[in-house]
């Protein structure tokens, strides 16, 4: 007999009729012999229903967030509402628990609160009475007993920690998705979803551009040790588990390939190499809140240095117009742009013990003939930047070469 | 300065513009120098949509009225936050809150949940810091830390508990109709908003079909002497002040002229006029879960009795087929109904102090032929009954008989 803690998104509960479906699969884990703790968001699109009621009041002031996160955690609360209901009448003890009610205490950054403490006691009553506990995901309590949100991904983060704390066997997170695939099966037919993965890789992919996970779930899942398995809402299949690197399972090189479009690069040209300039370039950047991802900088001959990054595609022009201003400022020769790039990256633990893979990815791209415009490794990732159109043939190549459409683990 | 709790309905928070239009009304308050302590209902259908949810989960067992508050709860939630943030964005210091927050005790009969206790120090405690508390109307907190419900009408029955708690100077009831009416304006002409009243008259008045207040929230407010105020939420006018009865002000003999067309009659013809016979009768219909409003008894020369009672026209069908099941049983002659009946009452606290009301009523009805049917009287109150098609010619004869078109207080 196990406890799962089993977490259902949005597009899972958007009806009553999918949640008569989840209720199914609830009570199948139940008749198993398993004890389940049931985590679920808001229905389809209440959140957005929500959010929209707040933007017609039209006020963003700091102090309307605290009452953001008491609208919007109603979404939540109407799921565990209806699901403990239909729970009910197919027999099964359950009960709904608020977050407040299951005593998840949280900091008060509103809309992206963060888990301080849950007195795990509440759940485990339940869970010894026969109840199952149907708990609001993505909602808190903050030390002044104010309702607080997690912010994008947070009902994974409940999840997660619900499992921590009550020491489950298994965090499920069911989705719309089979589980992780080895790369986007939109783009490769041979992408082949992956029975299972480390954390670390995980958290590579997910903050690459798999949005499959919330990064904050899976950092969490790693502190923790919390076995988590993504599997789908609507199939019977296992999915894919994310465990620690366990050195008696057979490591494959590379897990999977994560790419993204939604990417930009700016470079400022014949720039001084004095110390200060990077911050002289960067600061006035990361001041307008625009994030930047990879850096390279190459020194010339003649001891001034090319300056690039890249930035979020919506953040292009607002970057380039400060970028020129800076230029101005520091006497630069020029700066130029490319708003058509994407970014790509292997993942695999396998790179820690494998030498030669970052040379054997680009002997695949030079074969194509795909011109690498920036590249930036770490210990367990190489991602490179390149022109956007080639996107889809540099993914099929890398996933063909790596053969990552063969079973492996 | 004062302190009043204002209550807003549904109908006055159907959209984030009314919120706007609510928020000003409060802020007006505010600016005359007062407290104010706000309690909302749902927006608009929003309770509504909410039970067809549940409806569609189609299962009513007592363990999921628990989950149904859950659910239903959540509308009030949604208002408040929106509400608090539209007083907010005004800069006025204003903060939503839930009925665990306000630790609003009730009992645990959920759906219909009762005010057991409150402890005022929290919304205290913000009045003194200067915030207005936007406190969620119909919901609670029983003793184990469910939510419940107040049942139909609830969020008055808050306010009142709140006004009374926190000794409020007015309770203040924001409705869609200017106050409370000496009769029905769209059937008499002359119908006049009243400018004063006791708990007593609108308490006959809200039970006789006025459903202006409910009859819950004005017996806690009779019970704790707390002065309620109805008015409109769209105009600026004084509405009704409802208090105790006040030695020193001029009653009227006649306050108001309710009435209602929700009613149908049974007769059992000929029944032996011996002990426990009405029990006998009217047992089985209120274990069916019937209501009986009026009940008439006439004795017969020959020793049998006549036994005539009124029900709501929609129990009417089924109240008819127990009587007729009864009248086999216990040997009486014959069962006749009808339900083109309606009731009308006269109610005023000067009747105490005034003989003679009851004969020029009836004289009144005789003048314009009207028979009366049926006879009910208490202290401030004396109800006919009388066929349906009578009802406005009666309403509109005796609405100017006593002068009720006139103002007098």
């Amino acid at each position: 007999m196990s406890l799962f803690v089993q977490k259902f998104g949005g597009t899972s509960v958007a009806s009553v009729e999918r949640i008569e479906n989840i209720a199914a699969r609830i009570i199948r884990s139940r008749n198993a012999g398993h004890d389940v703790v049931v985590v679920v968001s808001a229905m389809g699109d209440e959140t957005d229903r929500l959010v929209s009621l707040a933007n017609e009041v039209n006020y963003d002031g700091l102090d309307a967030r605290r009452e953001l996160d008491v609208l919007l955690s109603t979404g939540e609360q109407a799921t565990i509402a209806l699901l403990a209901m239909t729970l009910l009448k197919h027999g099964v003890k359950a009960e709904s628990v608020l977050g407040w009610q299951a005593s998840i205490l949280t900091d008060s950054e509103h809309s992206k609160a963060r888990i301080l403490e849950i007195d795990e006691t509440v759940l485990q009553a339940k869970i010894s009475d026969g109840i199952v506990p149907v708990v609001a995901g993505f909602q808190g309590i903050d030390q002044k007993g104010h309702v607080t949100t997690l912010g994008r991904g947070g009902s994974d983060t409940t999840a997660v920690a619900l499992a921590a704390v009550l020491k489950a066997d298994e965090c499920q997170i069911y989705t719309d998705v089979e589980g992780v695939f080895t790369t986007d099966p939109r783009v490769v037919e041979g992408a082949r979803c992956l029975k299972q993965m480390t954390f670390e890789e995980m958290l590579e992919l997910a903050s690459l551009g798999s949005r499959v996970l919330h990064t904050r779930a899976v950092e969490f899942a790693s502190k923790y040790q919390v076995p988590l398995r993504v599997l789908s809402s609507f199939e019977e299949k296992p999915g894919t588990l994310i465990t620690k690197e366990d050195d008696s399972m057979e490591q494959p090189i590379i897990s999977g390939i994560a790419f993204t479009r939604d990417e930009a690069k700016l470079t400022i040209l014949g720039v001084k190499d004095v110390p200060g300039i990077a911050s002289a370039i960067l600061g006035p950047i990361s001041d307008a809140n625009i994030e930047v991802d990879m850096i390279v900088q190459n020194v010339a001959a003649d001891m001034s240095t090319d300056f690039t990054f890249t930035v979020r595609r919506d953040d292009y022009d607002q970057a380039k117009q400060i970028l020129e201003n800076i230029a101005k400022n520091i006497d630069a020769r020029e700066v130029s742009g490319d708003n058509k790039i994407a970014k790509l990256s292997l993942v695999g633990v396998g790179m820690r013990s494998h030498a030669g893979v970052a040379s054997r990815m680009f002997k695949v791209l030079a074969d194509e003939s795909i011109n690498i415009q920036m590249i930036s490794t770490s210990e367990i990732k190489i991602s490179v930047v390149l022109a956007e159109k080639y996107l889809e043939l540099a993914a099929r190549a890398l996933h063909s070469a790596f053969e990552l459409s063969e079973e492996v683990n």
